[in-house]
């Protein structure tokens, strides 16, 4: 391994699969391509969706595990800093100087709590969700022996069924124990709405939504009869945030896929009944593959298998071209239905990934594209950082 | 990135999961858990089998990843060298001291035939597969530039429906040309059968077999007839080596999963219809994980999500435990149902994850434990070279 800020130390094909300044033709594959006009416009809508809507902008890094991309959306879309889910990669944002930072998650494990703890210094806001009153002494013992402050979120189970209290009483319950612990700051609600995202029907979405936000209404009510106030209440995602912007009661969106999008998101519909990467975002992120065997007639195998992307919610889909099609995934292969025999050895394609934030977290380096050729090369800072 | 000579360097938590010395209960989860013993007995069984039979252990280096589970390999399963699928992979292992390499697969992109050229240099036997004629003049023109001999495998597709030809027509067409190239030699044939490694009955995987074997005695037999000699046959999985090192036609194996186990080769039956984790190999390969949320009486959530493991082949099982199941996997966390609530936070469980190489290739850590202790840190020596 070698320092990532002298590229010249890197040999393309071996360490990277591209250098700055190459032609897209001769990017090394498989490795991942980012479109950067349409990464760019999808950045800037959403900043200028969230402004419009009087909405703080916390984009998710856990998606891309990159700096540069979470610069990328500061500059661009105005984002006020990162979200992502582990203390892990929280390190790698503040370290890279991003200045806002929410762990939105459980922190227990004693050594990453002290982690935590120490992120301040690193000159980060920091914050971290709670959903268990023993949590609390825990994180102010480690502020306390570090000097910090933690801001805490009381996060709140809308439907998704994995961290998060169900019931205003307990959100109450554990505002105030953070508002009695030296160290700790309440600052509000984490409350996303995990498992609805990918519904295909908007109104499902929508159904699932109201849920949500009817029980954030009555936990922020239920604080404020305590005295307490919400700074932020914080959620939102790619398949929801017009539901949480105009919602009147969320200030603040997660949004991660739209930067990028997947197949899996692809799919889903906006209220007019059209799929989300057909005007709503475009596709930005790919797996650049290549054609490495055509033995048999009608069925070409390239070289994007399971080491190159995560299939949990799919197979990927071939961008632009509807005469072939990815069937099947191995290890080190991706076999590509092919049955007019167009494709031939050595082709490239770019295949859209079922899914991107598993997909990324597979690979070293983002290899950003602009007008046929690399523009940047990004390493995915927070890869393999799941601790 | 810092010099993974010098573990020195290394931060617990942030670069690394664990430290050599430390005790088990101090690793820091998610990460990968390397039960030495029983890795040891597995390689020391699955050598002593090829020994008694006669059969040349290339192990599947593509499984691993690791430059030191190879040397492991070698040193105490007798293993000849590796196998891997991507030029990246046997530059890794080149690099690491490892003398014979196989690349089981197709290189075609003119940068990677380069490099796959150049690796006799690194002091390693170099053979790759062919299952296009054009590809001969191909390779044999870049041994030629770099002065190096590349020796070939005729690829046949035995029925997994990949790469390979299928007619001994077809291999006996390309070698003679590999034959006839400058650079190059025609080395034997490769005949992998991965379709039928994980059928789960014995008889099943046997019927596969034997029609694999039948194409590939035909080929040598075609082969022979036209006076040329096949130095090595290769193939031969978890599922299957006992198949191949009876056939009389192949002399050499390929097994990978062996060595760490996983779920989906678990669940396969033996020939008196006894799973194959029971008895026949050891789980020697985990995902590490730890309870961070236990809000809800019933569900535990733990810190193992899409980050942590692939789960193309199933969801992991939990290592010794019939009273909790991990039900639900998702980006970040894993849903485990817990009915009798006798899990705690900040409990660690030990998961079997679903496929053992596309989990191996997200983490960039083996942690080796032995009697409670941490002895080893390996690094996944080629993670993420896909190239």
């Amino acid at each position: 391994m070698k320092d990532v800020t002298n590229l010249d130390d890197y040999e393309v094909g071996f360490d990277i699969p591209a250098a700055i300044g190459m032609d897209e033709a001769d990017i090394q594959t498989p490795c991942l391509v980012l479109d950067l006009d349409a990464l760019e416009r999808n950045i800037e809508k959403m900043g200028d969706y969230a402004k419009a809507h009087g909405m703080r902008h916390r984009v998710h890094g856990k998606m891309h595990k990159s700096v540069d991309v979470a610069k990328l959306q500061e500059e661009l879309g105005g984002a006020v800093g990162v979200c992502c889910q582990k203390v892990s990669e929280a390190e790698v944002f503040a370290r890279g100087g991003i200045k806002d930072v929410l762990v939105s998650n459980q922190v227990r494990d004693p050594q990453k709590i002290d982690r935590l703890a120490r992120l301040p210094k690193l000159g980060a806001r920091t914050i971290v969700c709670v959903d268990d009153i023993d949590n609390v002494a825990e994180l102010s013992e480690a502020a306390q022996k570090h000097g910090t402050q933690i801001e805490c979120f009381v996060e709140i189970d809308c439907g998704a069924g994995r961290c998060g209290v169900t019931t205003t009483e307990d959100v109450v319950k554990i505002a105030k124990a953070i508002e009695a612990a030296e160290g700790l700051k309440f600052t509000g609600i984490q409350a996303y709405q995990g498992a609805m995202q990918h519904l295909d029907s908007y109104e499902a979405r929508k159904e699932k939504l109201d849920v949500a936000i009817a029980m954030v209404k009555d936990a922020v009510e239920g604080l404020k009869a305590e005295g307490i106030e919400c700074e932020l209440v914080s959620g939102g995602g790619t398949g929801s945030y017009y539901f949480e912007s105009n919602s009147g009661v969320y200030n603040e969106l997660q949004c991660g896929s739209y930067a990028f999008m997947d197949a899996d998101y692809g799919r889903i519909l906006d209220k007019d009944g059209k799929r989300i990467d057909q005007g709503e975002w475009e596709n930005a992120f790919f797996i650049l593959t290549q054609v490495m065997s055509h033995a048999k007639a009608d069925k070409a195998i390239c070289d994007a298998g399971l080491k190159a992307q995560s299939v949990d919610s799919g197979l990927p889909v071939i961008f632009g071209r509807d005469d072939v099609e990815y069937v099947k995934c191995s290890d080190e292969h991706g076999v590509i239905a092919d049955p007019k025999g167009v494709l031939k050895v050595g082709d490239k394609l770019k295949l859209v990934p079922g899914h991107c934030d598993p997909t990324a977290n597979v690979h070293d380096w983002y290899v950003g594209v602009r007008n046929g050729k690399v523009e940047a090369l990004w390493p995915v800072s927070a890869r393999g950082r799941a601790y």
